[in-house]
Protein backbone atom coordinates (compact mmCIF):
# COMPACT_ATOMS: atom_id res chain seq x y z
CA UNK A 1 0.00 0.00 0.00
CA UNK A 2 1.84 3.50 -1.04
CA UNK A 3 1.82 6.11 0.22
CA UNK A 4 1.10 8.24 -2.88
CA UNK A 5 -0.72 5.76 -4.28
CA UNK A 6 -3.78 8.80 -3.86
CA UNK A 7 -2.63 12.43 -4.51
CA UNK A 8 -3.86 14.17 -1.82
CA UNK A 9 -4.57 16.20 -4.49
CA UNK A 10 -7.38 13.81 -5.74
CA UNK A 11 -9.49 14.58 -2.54
CA UNK A 12 -10.41 16.74 -0.14
CA UNK A 13 -11.84 14.09 2.21
CA UNK A 14 -9.68 12.53 4.89
CA UNK A 15 -8.57 9.23 4.69
CA UNK A 16 -10.07 6.10 6.10
CA UNK A 17 -9.23 2.10 6.21
CA UNK A 18 -12.67 0.12 5.59
CA UNK A 19 -12.76 -3.47 6.64
CA UNK A 20 -14.49 -5.45 3.99
CA UNK A 21 -15.42 -8.86 4.50
CA UNK A 22 -18.16 -8.66 1.88
CA UNK A 23 -20.76 -9.42 4.31
CA UNK A 24 -24.10 -6.96 4.75
CA UNK A 25 -22.67 -5.35 7.97
CA UNK A 26 -19.09 -4.26 6.21
CA UNK A 27 -20.59 -3.35 2.82
CA UNK A 28 -22.77 -0.59 4.13
CA UNK A 29 -19.82 0.54 6.15
CA UNK A 30 -17.93 1.43 3.00
CA UNK A 31 -20.77 2.67 1.24
CA UNK A 32 -21.80 5.10 4.92
CA UNK A 33 -17.95 5.43 5.05
CA UNK A 34 -17.48 6.71 1.16
CA UNK A 35 -20.15 9.90 2.50
CA UNK A 36 -16.93 10.61 4.79
CA UNK A 37 -13.74 9.49 3.88
CA UNK A 38 -11.79 8.98 0.69
CA UNK A 39 -11.90 5.19 1.40
CA UNK A 40 -9.12 1.93 0.95
CA UNK A 41 -10.79 -1.03 1.69
CA UNK A 42 -8.90 -4.14 3.72
CA UNK A 43 -10.02 -7.94 3.80
CA UNK A 44 -8.17 -11.15 5.20
CA UNK A 45 -7.99 -14.26 3.59
CA UNK A 46 -8.34 -15.88 7.07
CA UNK A 47 -9.04 -19.93 6.44
CA UNK A 48 -12.37 -19.35 6.49
CA UNK A 49 -14.80 -21.97 4.86
CA UNK A 50 -16.20 -19.86 2.63
CA UNK A 51 -14.21 -18.05 0.06
CA UNK A 52 -17.13 -16.63 -1.82
CA UNK A 53 -17.23 -13.77 0.55
CA UNK A 54 -13.79 -12.41 -0.66
CA UNK A 55 -15.03 -12.80 -4.38
CA UNK A 56 -17.99 -11.18 -2.97
CA UNK A 57 -15.61 -7.85 -1.26
CA UNK A 58 -13.64 -7.84 -4.82
CA UNK A 59 -16.34 -7.18 -6.67
CA UNK A 60 -17.74 -4.36 -4.00
CA UNK A 61 -14.41 -2.77 -3.58
CA UNK A 62 -14.53 -2.74 -7.73
CA UNK A 63 -17.85 -1.26 -7.86
CA UNK A 64 -17.13 1.43 -5.35
CA UNK A 65 -14.28 2.66 -7.19
CA UNK A 66 -12.07 1.58 -3.93
CA UNK A 67 -8.25 0.37 -3.21
CA UNK A 68 -8.29 -2.68 -2.16
CA UNK A 69 -6.01 -4.99 -0.65
CA UNK A 70 -6.91 -8.99 0.65
CA UNK A 71 -4.39 -9.78 3.40
CA UNK A 72 -3.48 -13.43 3.39
CA UNK A 73 -3.10 -14.42 7.45
CA UNK A 74 -3.66 -18.15 8.35
CA UNK A 75 -5.89 -18.36 11.46
CA UNK A 76 -5.91 -22.04 10.81
CA UNK A 77 -2.53 -22.30 12.35
CA UNK A 78 -4.05 -21.23 15.72
CA UNK A 79 -7.26 -23.32 15.07
CA UNK A 80 -10.01 -22.83 18.31
CA UNK A 81 -13.06 -22.08 16.18
CA UNK A 82 -15.95 -23.58 13.97
CA UNK A 83 -14.69 -20.92 11.49
CA UNK A 84 -11.11 -21.85 10.59
CA UNK A 85 -10.70 -25.28 12.32
CA UNK A 86 -12.52 -28.00 10.48
CA UNK A 87 -12.53 -30.22 13.36
CA UNK A 88 -15.34 -28.06 15.03
CA UNK A 89 -18.76 -28.19 13.27
CA UNK A 90 -20.66 -25.02 12.33
CA UNK A 91 -23.81 -24.78 14.26
CA UNK A 92 -26.91 -24.48 12.09
CA UNK A 93 -28.46 -22.87 15.42
CA UNK A 94 -26.77 -21.46 18.29
CA UNK A 95 -30.31 -20.24 20.05
CA UNK A 96 -29.68 -23.04 22.69
CA UNK A 97 -26.25 -22.09 24.05
CA UNK A 98 -26.19 -20.79 27.41
CA UNK A 99 -27.07 -16.87 27.46
CA UNK A 100 -24.12 -15.10 27.92
CA UNK A 101 -21.44 -17.83 26.35
CA UNK A 102 -19.68 -17.44 24.01
CA UNK A 103 -20.54 -18.99 20.21
CA UNK A 104 -18.11 -21.46 18.87
CA UNK A 105 -17.91 -19.70 15.46
CA UNK A 106 -15.62 -17.01 17.75
CA UNK A 107 -12.81 -16.91 16.26
CA UNK A 108 -9.71 -16.22 19.10
CA UNK A 109 -8.94 -12.76 19.14
CA UNK A 110 -9.90 -12.12 15.09
CA UNK A 111 -11.06 -8.32 15.26
CA UNK A 112 -7.66 -8.08 17.31
CA UNK A 113 -5.65 -9.13 14.49
CA UNK A 114 -7.81 -7.29 11.72
CA UNK A 115 -7.49 -3.99 13.33
CA UNK A 116 -3.95 -4.68 13.96
CA UNK A 117 -3.49 -4.99 10.54
CA UNK A 118 -6.14 -1.93 9.40
CA UNK A 119 -4.28 0.45 12.62
CA UNK A 120 -0.74 -0.56 9.99
CA UNK A 121 -2.58 0.05 7.09
CA UNK A 122 -3.78 3.19 8.58
CA UNK A 123 -0.30 4.47 9.83
CA UNK A 124 1.15 3.82 5.99
CA UNK A 125 -1.44 6.33 4.57
CA UNK A 126 -1.78 8.33 6.96
CA UNK A 127 -5.66 8.03 7.47
CA UNK A 128 -6.95 9.48 10.18
CA UNK A 129 -10.12 6.33 10.64
CA UNK A 130 -10.17 2.94 10.60
CA UNK A 131 -14.21 1.90 9.84
CA UNK A 132 -15.17 -1.74 11.08
CA UNK A 133 -18.56 -3.05 11.05
CA UNK A 134 -18.63 -4.17 14.52
CA UNK A 135 -22.60 -4.76 15.95
CA UNK A 136 -23.11 -5.25 19.69
CA UNK A 137 -26.90 -6.19 19.29
CA UNK A 138 -26.69 -9.28 16.65
CA UNK A 139 -23.28 -10.24 18.09
CA UNK A 140 -23.45 -9.84 22.03
CA UNK A 141 -21.65 -12.99 22.71
CA UNK A 142 -18.61 -11.91 21.07
CA UNK A 143 -16.10 -10.63 23.29
CA UNK A 144 -14.24 -8.54 20.84
CA UNK A 145 -17.97 -7.09 19.44
CA UNK A 146 -18.39 -4.82 22.00
CA UNK A 147 -18.37 -0.93 23.04
CA UNK A 148 -15.82 -1.35 25.63
CA UNK A 149 -13.52 -3.53 23.64
CA UNK A 150 -13.71 -0.88 20.60
CA UNK A 151 -12.62 1.64 22.98
CA UNK A 152 -10.08 0.22 24.64
CA UNK A 153 -8.21 -0.48 21.31
CA UNK A 154 -8.45 2.94 20.57
CA UNK A 155 -6.57 3.75 23.53
CA UNK A 156 -4.20 1.36 22.43
CA UNK A 157 -3.88 2.52 19.17
CA UNK A 158 -3.42 6.13 19.96
CA UNK A 159 -0.18 4.93 22.38
CA UNK A 160 0.94 2.36 19.53
CA UNK A 161 1.22 4.70 16.48
CA UNK A 162 3.28 7.55 15.04
CA UNK A 163 0.34 9.29 14.24
CA UNK A 164 -0.91 8.72 18.01
CA UNK A 165 2.27 9.69 19.16
CA UNK A 166 2.39 13.36 17.20
CA UNK A 167 -1.01 13.89 18.21
CA UNK A 168 -3.83 12.83 16.00
CA UNK A 169 -4.42 9.55 16.34
CA UNK A 170 -6.25 7.38 14.60
CA UNK A 171 -9.72 6.66 15.10
CA UNK A 172 -12.18 3.53 15.37
CA UNK A 173 -15.15 4.16 13.74
CA UNK A 174 -18.46 1.78 14.48
CA UNK A 175 -20.78 3.07 12.09
CA UNK A 176 -23.26 -0.28 12.93
CA UNK A 177 -22.36 -0.72 16.84
CA UNK A 178 -25.79 0.06 18.05
CA UNK A 179 -28.16 -0.65 15.15
CA UNK A 180 -30.45 -3.76 14.64
CA UNK A 181 -29.95 -5.68 11.49
CA UNK A 182 -33.06 -3.80 9.78
CA UNK A 183 -31.60 -0.14 10.69
CA UNK A 184 -28.25 -1.63 8.95
CA UNK A 185 -30.73 -2.47 5.89
CA UNK A 186 -32.27 0.79 6.05
CA UNK A 187 -28.90 2.39 6.46
CA UNK A 188 -27.09 0.33 3.72
CA UNK A 189 -30.09 1.26 1.36
CA UNK A 190 -29.85 5.17 1.70
CA UNK A 191 -26.44 4.99 0.72
CA UNK A 192 -27.11 2.61 -2.42
CA UNK A 193 -26.01 -0.64 -1.32
CA UNK A 194 -27.19 -3.30 -3.65
CA UNK A 195 -27.27 -6.42 -0.79
CA UNK A 196 -27.65 -9.06 -3.30
CA UNK A 197 -23.87 -8.48 -3.74
CA UNK A 198 -23.44 -9.45 -0.68
CA UNK A 199 -22.90 -12.57 1.58
CA UNK A 200 -23.26 -13.24 5.47
CA UNK A 201 -23.61 -16.85 5.40
CA UNK A 202 -21.52 -19.22 7.21
CA UNK A 203 -21.17 -21.61 4.63
CA UNK A 204 -21.97 -20.20 1.45
CA UNK A 205 -21.39 -22.28 -1.86
CA UNK A 206 -18.93 -21.60 -4.42
CA UNK A 207 -21.47 -19.22 -6.42
CA UNK A 208 -21.97 -17.46 -3.13
CA UNK A 209 -25.81 -18.76 -2.50
CA UNK A 210 -26.56 -18.98 1.22
CA UNK A 211 -27.22 -21.88 3.32
CA UNK A 212 -30.29 -20.06 4.34
CA UNK A 213 -29.98 -22.56 7.75
CA UNK A 214 -27.01 -21.11 9.55
CA UNK A 215 -26.78 -18.37 12.51
CA UNK A 216 -25.92 -15.66 9.86
CA UNK A 217 -28.53 -16.42 7.45
CA UNK A 218 -31.10 -16.29 10.20
CA UNK A 219 -30.13 -12.82 11.23
CA UNK A 220 -29.74 -11.52 7.89
CA UNK A 221 -33.45 -12.64 6.59
CA UNK A 222 -35.02 -11.47 9.70
CA UNK A 223 -33.43 -8.22 9.42
CA UNK A 224 -34.77 -7.82 5.83
CA UNK A 225 -38.31 -9.37 7.26
CA UNK A 226 -38.09 -6.71 10.07
CA UNK A 227 -36.99 -3.77 7.78
CA UNK A 228 -39.95 -4.65 5.16
CA UNK A 229 -37.93 -5.04 2.45
CA UNK A 230 -37.64 -7.57 -0.18
CA UNK A 231 -34.84 -10.40 0.91
CA UNK A 232 -32.38 -10.43 -2.24
CA UNK A 233 -29.90 -13.09 -0.91
CA UNK A 234 -29.41 -15.66 -3.60
CA UNK A 235 -30.35 -18.68 -1.65
CA UNK A 236 -29.46 -21.94 -2.21
CA UNK A 237 -32.16 -24.13 -4.07
CA UNK A 238 -33.17 -26.61 -1.36
CA UNK A 239 -33.59 -24.02 1.41
CA UNK A 240 -34.74 -20.54 -1.12
CA UNK A 241 -37.87 -19.68 0.99
CA UNK A 242 -38.64 -16.70 -1.41
CA UNK B 1 -1.75 -24.78 17.57
CA UNK B 2 -3.44 -27.71 19.33
CA UNK B 3 -5.23 -27.39 22.77
CA UNK B 4 -4.10 -30.65 23.93
CA UNK B 5 -0.35 -30.85 21.54
CA UNK B 6 0.57 -31.13 25.57
CA UNK B 7 -1.14 -33.02 28.30
CA UNK B 8 -1.74 -30.39 30.98
CA UNK B 9 -0.88 -33.39 33.52
CA UNK B 10 2.46 -32.89 32.18
CA UNK B 11 3.80 -29.79 34.11
CA UNK B 12 2.35 -28.46 36.77
CA UNK B 13 3.60 -24.24 35.37
CA UNK B 14 1.19 -22.06 33.81
CA UNK B 15 1.32 -21.80 30.01
CA UNK B 16 3.05 -18.77 28.18
CA UNK B 17 3.38 -17.97 24.71
CA UNK B 18 6.89 -16.29 23.56
CA UNK B 19 7.04 -13.97 20.95
CA UNK B 20 10.60 -15.42 19.83
CA UNK B 21 12.35 -13.65 17.03
CA UNK B 22 15.62 -15.08 17.68
CA UNK B 23 17.16 -12.12 18.52
CA UNK B 24 19.52 -11.49 22.00
CA UNK B 25 16.50 -9.90 23.77
CA UNK B 26 13.38 -12.10 23.16
CA UNK B 27 16.69 -15.23 23.43
CA UNK B 28 16.79 -13.88 26.75
CA UNK B 29 13.07 -13.87 27.71
CA UNK B 30 12.29 -17.23 26.51
CA UNK B 31 15.13 -18.75 29.05
CA UNK B 32 13.43 -16.60 31.47
CA UNK B 33 9.95 -17.35 30.71
CA UNK B 34 11.04 -21.63 30.90
CA UNK B 35 11.53 -20.89 34.45
CA UNK B 36 8.50 -19.70 35.26
CA UNK B 37 5.87 -21.26 32.69
CA UNK B 38 5.51 -23.97 30.02
CA UNK B 39 6.45 -22.04 27.14
CA UNK B 40 5.11 -22.32 23.51
CA UNK B 41 7.18 -20.18 20.99
CA UNK B 42 5.48 -17.93 18.35
CA UNK B 43 8.08 -16.28 15.91
CA UNK B 44 6.47 -14.09 12.52
CA UNK B 45 8.13 -14.29 8.96
CA UNK B 46 7.25 -10.53 7.99
CA UNK B 47 9.24 -10.05 5.06
CA UNK B 48 12.05 -8.96 7.25
CA UNK B 49 15.42 -8.61 5.29
CA UNK B 50 16.98 -10.98 7.42
CA UNK B 51 15.97 -14.07 7.08
CA UNK B 52 18.55 -16.02 9.37
CA UNK B 53 17.17 -14.90 12.45
CA UNK B 54 13.80 -16.73 11.72
CA UNK B 55 16.68 -19.50 11.74
CA UNK B 56 17.58 -18.67 14.83
CA UNK B 57 14.38 -18.71 16.55
CA UNK B 58 14.03 -22.45 15.10
CA UNK B 59 17.35 -23.69 16.04
CA UNK B 60 16.68 -21.65 19.61
CA UNK B 61 13.38 -23.31 20.23
CA UNK B 62 14.72 -26.86 19.37
CA UNK B 63 17.57 -26.32 21.48
CA UNK B 64 15.01 -25.20 24.38
CA UNK B 65 12.48 -27.96 23.37
CA UNK B 66 9.48 -25.97 23.28
CA UNK B 67 6.77 -26.20 20.39
CA UNK B 68 7.37 -23.53 17.79
CA UNK B 69 5.09 -21.94 15.44
CA UNK B 70 6.47 -19.20 12.62
CA UNK B 71 3.55 -17.39 11.57
CA UNK B 72 4.19 -16.39 7.92
CA UNK B 73 2.75 -12.39 7.77
CA UNK B 74 3.77 -10.38 4.78
CA UNK B 75 3.84 -6.18 5.81
CA UNK B 76 5.60 -5.77 2.49
CA UNK B 77 2.34 -5.71 1.62
CA UNK B 78 1.90 -2.72 3.46
CA UNK B 79 4.80 -1.11 3.41
CA UNK B 80 6.26 1.66 5.38
CA UNK B 81 9.71 0.78 6.99
CA UNK B 82 13.22 0.44 6.09
CA UNK B 83 12.97 -3.06 7.57
CA UNK B 84 10.18 -4.27 5.13
CA UNK B 85 10.32 -1.89 2.56
CA UNK B 86 12.94 -2.18 -0.17
CA UNK B 87 12.69 1.68 -1.04
CA UNK B 88 14.23 2.47 2.01
CA UNK B 89 17.71 2.39 2.98
CA UNK B 90 18.23 0.74 6.43
CA UNK B 91 20.71 3.55 8.08
CA UNK B 92 24.00 2.30 9.61
CA UNK B 93 23.70 5.02 12.11
CA UNK B 94 20.42 6.32 13.01
CA UNK B 95 22.45 8.90 16.02
CA UNK B 96 22.01 11.55 13.92
CA UNK B 97 17.99 11.21 14.01
CA UNK B 98 16.30 13.85 16.43
CA UNK B 99 15.97 13.42 19.63
CA UNK B 100 12.15 11.90 20.27
CA UNK B 101 11.88 10.94 16.76
CA UNK B 102 10.77 7.49 15.32
CA UNK B 103 13.52 5.71 13.80
CA UNK B 104 12.71 4.42 10.18
CA UNK B 105 13.33 1.18 10.77
CA UNK B 106 10.06 1.25 12.87
CA UNK B 107 7.74 -1.10 11.60
CA UNK B 108 4.12 0.39 11.79
CA UNK B 109 2.10 -1.36 14.34
CA UNK B 110 4.10 -4.50 14.18
CA UNK B 111 4.24 -5.18 18.23
CA UNK B 112 0.50 -4.88 17.73
CA UNK B 113 0.13 -7.35 15.22
CA UNK B 114 2.53 -9.41 17.09
CA UNK B 115 0.81 -9.30 20.24
CA UNK B 116 -2.75 -9.56 18.49
CA UNK B 117 -1.46 -12.84 16.99
CA UNK B 118 0.20 -14.12 20.13
CA UNK B 119 -3.24 -13.04 22.19
CA UNK B 120 -5.25 -15.44 19.59
CA UNK B 121 -2.44 -18.30 20.29
CA UNK B 122 -3.03 -18.19 23.81
CA UNK B 123 -7.23 -18.20 24.03
CA UNK B 124 -6.39 -21.57 21.67
CA UNK B 125 -3.98 -23.28 24.05
CA UNK B 126 -5.17 -21.75 27.38
CA UNK B 127 -2.02 -19.72 28.94
CA UNK B 128 -2.37 -17.78 31.27
CA UNK B 129 0.84 -15.16 29.59
CA UNK B 130 2.19 -13.54 26.71
CA UNK B 131 6.04 -13.23 26.93
CA UNK B 132 7.46 -10.70 25.23
CA UNK B 133 11.16 -8.91 25.16
CA UNK B 134 10.04 -5.25 24.43
CA UNK B 135 12.33 -2.71 25.65
CA UNK B 136 11.70 0.91 26.91
CA UNK B 137 15.58 1.84 27.68
CA UNK B 138 16.95 1.13 24.19
CA UNK B 139 14.36 1.44 21.51
CA UNK B 140 12.02 4.59 23.59
CA UNK B 141 12.02 6.33 19.84
CA UNK B 142 9.70 3.27 18.81
CA UNK B 143 6.04 3.83 20.00
CA UNK B 144 4.71 0.26 20.54
CA UNK B 145 8.14 -0.23 22.79
CA UNK B 146 6.74 2.06 26.01
CA UNK B 147 5.22 0.69 28.82
CA UNK B 148 2.11 2.79 28.66
CA UNK B 149 1.42 0.74 25.34
CA UNK B 150 1.67 -2.22 27.27
CA UNK B 151 -0.36 -1.58 29.71
CA UNK B 152 -3.22 -0.39 27.02
CA UNK B 153 -2.63 -3.58 25.25
CA UNK B 154 -3.36 -5.52 28.14
CA UNK B 155 -6.32 -4.14 28.61
CA UNK B 156 -7.70 -4.15 25.53
CA UNK B 157 -6.48 -7.82 25.60
CA UNK B 158 -8.76 -8.60 28.90
CA UNK B 159 -12.03 -7.16 27.13
CA UNK B 160 -10.91 -9.32 23.48
CA UNK B 161 -10.88 -12.94 24.74
CA UNK B 162 -13.15 -15.28 26.21
CA UNK B 163 -10.40 -15.62 29.44
CA UNK B 164 -10.95 -11.81 29.94
CA UNK B 165 -14.40 -12.32 29.71
CA UNK B 166 -14.28 -15.15 32.15
CA UNK B 167 -11.54 -13.57 34.60
CA UNK B 168 -8.86 -14.60 33.80
CA UNK B 169 -7.47 -12.29 31.48
CA UNK B 170 -4.21 -12.92 29.74
CA UNK B 171 -1.25 -11.14 31.22
CA UNK B 172 1.50 -9.75 28.99
CA UNK B 173 5.17 -10.38 30.40
CA UNK B 174 7.87 -7.51 29.57
CA UNK B 175 10.27 -8.60 31.99
CA UNK B 176 12.56 -6.82 29.65
CA UNK B 177 10.60 -3.25 29.51
CA UNK B 178 13.43 -1.33 31.95
CA UNK B 179 16.68 -3.41 31.50
CA UNK B 180 19.94 -2.04 29.83
CA UNK B 181 21.08 -3.78 27.19
CA UNK B 182 24.10 -5.05 29.72
CA UNK B 183 21.62 -6.13 32.53
CA UNK B 184 19.53 -8.03 29.61
CA UNK B 185 23.01 -9.96 28.92
CA UNK B 186 23.30 -10.86 32.76
CA UNK B 187 19.97 -11.77 32.82
CA UNK B 188 20.34 -14.27 30.15
CA UNK B 189 23.59 -15.59 31.23
CA UNK B 190 21.95 -16.19 34.59
CA UNK B 191 19.54 -18.60 32.72
CA UNK B 192 22.11 -20.13 30.47
CA UNK B 193 21.66 -18.71 27.40
CA UNK B 194 24.36 -19.12 24.59
CA UNK B 195 24.15 -15.64 22.56
CA UNK B 196 26.24 -16.85 19.66
CA UNK B 197 22.89 -18.60 18.28
CA UNK B 198 20.82 -15.51 18.71
CA UNK B 199 21.31 -12.72 15.66
CA UNK B 200 20.29 -9.00 16.15
CA UNK B 201 21.72 -7.44 13.49
CA UNK B 202 19.61 -5.75 10.58
CA UNK B 203 21.38 -6.87 7.65
CA UNK B 204 22.62 -10.22 8.96
CA UNK B 205 24.00 -12.87 6.09
CA UNK B 206 22.48 -15.92 4.80
CA UNK B 207 24.49 -17.73 7.28
CA UNK B 208 23.68 -15.14 10.24
CA UNK B 209 27.04 -13.20 10.27
CA UNK B 210 26.12 -9.79 11.89
CA UNK B 211 27.12 -6.28 9.66
CA UNK B 212 28.77 -5.19 13.15
CA UNK B 213 27.89 -1.61 12.04
CA UNK B 214 23.76 -1.16 12.14
CA UNK B 215 22.46 0.29 14.71
CA UNK B 216 21.35 -3.14 16.20
CA UNK B 217 24.80 -4.10 16.17
CA UNK B 218 26.15 -1.16 17.44
CA UNK B 219 23.79 -1.65 20.81
CA UNK B 220 24.42 -4.95 21.06
CA UNK B 221 28.15 -4.72 21.03
CA UNK B 222 28.06 -2.31 23.67
CA UNK B 223 25.80 -4.23 25.89
CA UNK B 224 28.20 -7.02 26.15
CA UNK B 225 31.69 -4.60 26.64
CA UNK B 226 29.18 -2.57 29.92
CA UNK B 227 28.53 -6.09 31.08
CA UNK B 228 32.33 -6.74 30.98
CA UNK B 229 31.73 -10.48 29.13
CA UNK B 230 33.31 -11.16 25.62
CA UNK B 231 31.02 -10.86 22.80
CA UNK B 232 30.55 -14.53 21.11
CA UNK B 233 28.57 -12.39 18.38
CA UNK B 234 29.38 -13.83 14.72
CA UNK B 235 30.65 -10.82 12.38
CA UNK B 236 31.35 -10.49 8.68
CA UNK B 237 34.84 -11.07 8.39
CA UNK B 238 35.33 -7.19 7.62
CA UNK B 239 33.65 -5.79 10.29
CA UNK B 240 34.88 -8.01 13.04
CA UNK B 241 36.15 -6.25 15.62
CA UNK B 242 37.23 -8.56 17.79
Amino acid sequence: MSNDNVSPASSQKPRAIVLLSGGLDSTTCLAWAQARYECFALSFSYGQRHSSELDAARALAKRAGVEHRIIDIDLRQLGGSALTDDSIDVPEDQSDELPGSIPVTYVPARNTIFLSYALAAAEVINASAIVIGINAVDYSGYPDCRPDYIDAFAKMAALATRAGVEGNPITIETPLLQLTKAAIIQLGLEHGVDYSQTISCYQADVNGYACGRCDSCRLRRQGFLDAGVKDPTLYQAATNQD
